[in-house]
């Protein structure tokens, strides 16, 4: 795989923007709302790789290419109305995001629901086909459905790490239950998948950047982050930050 | 993509007439259950585009290629006689679309069905064949199915907006729930995706002019309508006043 | 479509014979069990075609060849054992169909029917590939399961024959409701989408004629009968009457 | 289709030996465990032909081609723990069971079940695929799940019989209800499709031989026998008994 | 097949390791979810064969290579967190397989879950092509699901391994009930296929020798075993014991 467009020294911060179609723009403000000013974020503060769907990237593929971040599309989605068991599916074929310029993709898997065979078994077809083309896969792994609840956050996180591991993923993103060692032993987990970690709600910067620390702490190798960042009255200052405890600069 | 074919400067007005699939001919007339009653005005009126279901294009086809009106065709529809969680599936494919003279393809999606997923993935393959032929895709998207009951309008109408652009769709078609502030923050969700209004029920036509107004206002650009110009005692006429509002002419 | 091969001046009688699978062995006595028998009263009643299913046609191909009766295969069947929602797959390609000598094609949709969507998609597909060959596509439209019941028998037979036109069957079979200003309004609705009208279950002669007058002065194109014709004791004297009131000799 | 290969003299008696996926090991002892016993009896009664799921045929290939007997591939199968409505899918190609080399293939459908629908389309595919290569055909038609329970075991052994009829069945098997005027109707009611019948549980031989009678007199084309022979103390005995009933020696 | 890359004299011991996928990480320890010491282990001990899931192969390819020890990839695969019905679908293909590099390749079958014929059917095709390139195709028959609940041990043993026989697989590996006899039917009821028995949870030493000498004892062909060896404080010698028993040495 051609790990070498989405990391730097094994490591990498990823600006994620697939939550107008996973959340609804409840998400965004008037700035933000506008795929533009997200690029403009990927480039000054030289993410290793814009988050997007397809249908972002055709309408913009002309700023995203001017912008020069590589580009990871996501493969499937779905919107949050639906109060049932979880299932995504591919809106993207891999052919289709390599002509669109992507150099890795996404896809999301929920571990734990009626549906998990379903995307297991689409994920395994994107991995085959990404890997013959030399493409590396990112698999976003939650745990989620009824069958889920009450069970142990350090488990589900290790197990969807592990997970991430056993079927062909080059990076699994995880999110983080706050246990630093719950991460150490989720990473450990991964083997040599590597592990980023999800940015989440919006949260105060402090807590972010101690957030991040106990992440790199644990041996993950970085963020796919997007509210805290592009929600962020000053998204660039925050990204230098954010860089600086994963490069350990 | 060939928006050209059916904008005029960006906007447009298209007559649809799906309803005897969707709502079966009791939206029906015994002149509009014709349709070539329809295709008259759309002639007379010169609308942007006539939007049918694969069926009526061929058996009315030399009618609609004598009428010098640009063809849209829905892919996909379904009675509304089943009351369970809505599923409308493909009934043509892209080829015969184009092989039947359509310059635009359309695709509705009820996102909250509990078969989101299965539309979602058919309309992304539509979208990719489309786009490969130059086609532009128009999606409808309503939010729909028990998930979605008692959610707010406003955010509903933003979300399928959103939902539009995110899946690729290069016009997004919207019911519009009367307030202003929300469809600008709808159009503003969809970016570069155009957005135009459905008609809906047949209202007074005062009620009709003034909305079309606000739906301008908002930044939409245009309407898909058509019980409200075939419903019409003088359709040409009403289509004159809202080709004004329309082009601020 | 080569509709001149099935319709007499534009009107039809068709001897329909898919009640072994669709209804069992029940509607036989020891006669009209024998598919032969069938075919004999199609060849001496000078019938526009004959309706079976694949299985009937292999079996007794060189009867229908020898009848000089062109011949309909249904596409799709089901048994009636099973209570729930009506589910009826395809059966027999259109391949195969034109290999065994068919000149048109049947299918039937039960809309309203939880499985609607999968009955209208596989009649899209069937309706593409039909009409490249040439072939006439009929499809058989029943309202039918839960969300069906109580409504409107009068708009059930409207809505059947709309959606015939909206997916392009060149022509439609109903069961008649019985209200002769009911079914104008049907036929209305087809556009110009045939209409024929089911025989339905055995009754008194006189009624038949009765109504196979009003069906006629509804502006329906004919009938497609099974039992009122095979478990008739003089079947070809009844078809003799009936195509009188069909072509008002 | 070359129906000489598995008839003599348009009659039959078939060595049936699916029962180790159908119920399990329950049926067997340390004798008739073992297939090559099976073929073994096969060979000694000059059985038409032998019944095996593709694994045994693999397995005991040379044993069966050594024994000479015609084979007959079942391409589905199930086992009786799951307790829901039956489905039975295709477990083995028609391809691969000519290169396996039998002369004829099996099928099961429950019809009134749920899944009919599934298998009568999984079915016609398969019967389409042999007809082409002059494979005959052998439908399992069994009425089976909720809807068909109470209904009359003669009215649903003659719809069986016409079932197989209607979808191109060249040979199907039933079960014997006891009522021999029941089967005259059901072998009536499958046309030029020949009817044989499961042999069933192991019952006392002299109870078996009265079946026999009864099924011959009925105009059935002879057995699909399994447990009542390899069951038997004296299988090559019993066989003999039985030919002579069916080919009235 | 090429049944001699995994058999040592017809008995093999495989080191099984797909528990990641399959029970999450909550197996291992820090050592031992390491894949490089599950392949140390396998390469001291030499065992068989490795199996392992299509992830653990591409990331720790040369560590496998390098042991030259023969590769069985899973092909399917879920996690346990869905508490429905068990339903396995295929996460690798077999051509990928190939790829990297497998001798033979295994998959999971749960009889008895309402998914039992979507495994069936899938499985069918894996073996079918499998074994038009020689390779071996083990299959795991578990009997799960609510159906199952109640019914005797020793005969859903017999039934998973006749159900390996009659679907074709070459080796079936099976849960041993503990009980000797109800093993060696089990072993008779596969025929020719070979029976492999899991090693199960973690359990005392003694107990495992003890259990080993039985399964041999009862005729089956050897061990996958997985927690046993890789949990144990001395696993290389834990294996010669093992070793000493299969091959009676």
């Amino acid at each position: 795989m051609k790990m070498s467009k989405i990391l730097t020294k094994g490591k990498a911060i990823f600006l994620a923007y697939d939550h107008g179609l996973e959340h609804g723009p409840t998400d965004f403000n008037d700035k933000n709302i506008d795929p533009k000013y997200i690029i403009e974020i990927a480039k000054k503060g030289k993410f290793n790789a814009l988050i997007f769907q397809k249908g972002i990237v055709e309408k913009y593929k002309s700023e995203i290419d001017k912008s020069g971040i590589p580009l990871i599309i996501k493969l499937n989605g779905k919107t949050n109305l639906f109060e049932g068991e979880p299932l995504s599916e591919q809106l993207c074929s891999v052919k289709e995001a390599i002509k669109l310029g992507a150099v890795a993709v996404g896809y999301t898997i929920y571990i734990g629901s009626k549906f998990e065979s379903r995307m297991l078994e689409e994920f395994s077809k994107i991995e085959e086909e990404a890997h013959k083309k030399n493409l590396p896969v990112i698999a976003w792994i939650y745990p989620r459905g009824k069958s889920v609840k009450g069970k142990s956050s350090g488990k589900l996180m290790a197990y969807a790490a592990r997970t991430g591991l056993e079927i062909g993923a080059d990076i699994v993103k995880l999110r983080y239950n706050g246990n630093v060692n719950d991460l150490k032993w989720a990473v450990k987990s991964a083997g040599k998948t590597k592990v980023v970690v999800a940015g989440g709600l919006k949260c105060n910067e402090k807590e972010l950047l101690k957030k991040t620390k106990e992440i790199i702490k644990a041996g993950a190798s970085g963020l796919a982050i997007g509210r805290n960042v592009w929600q962020s009255k000053e998204p660039i200052k925050l990204t230098m930050q954010l860089k600086k405890i994963i490069w350990n600069k």
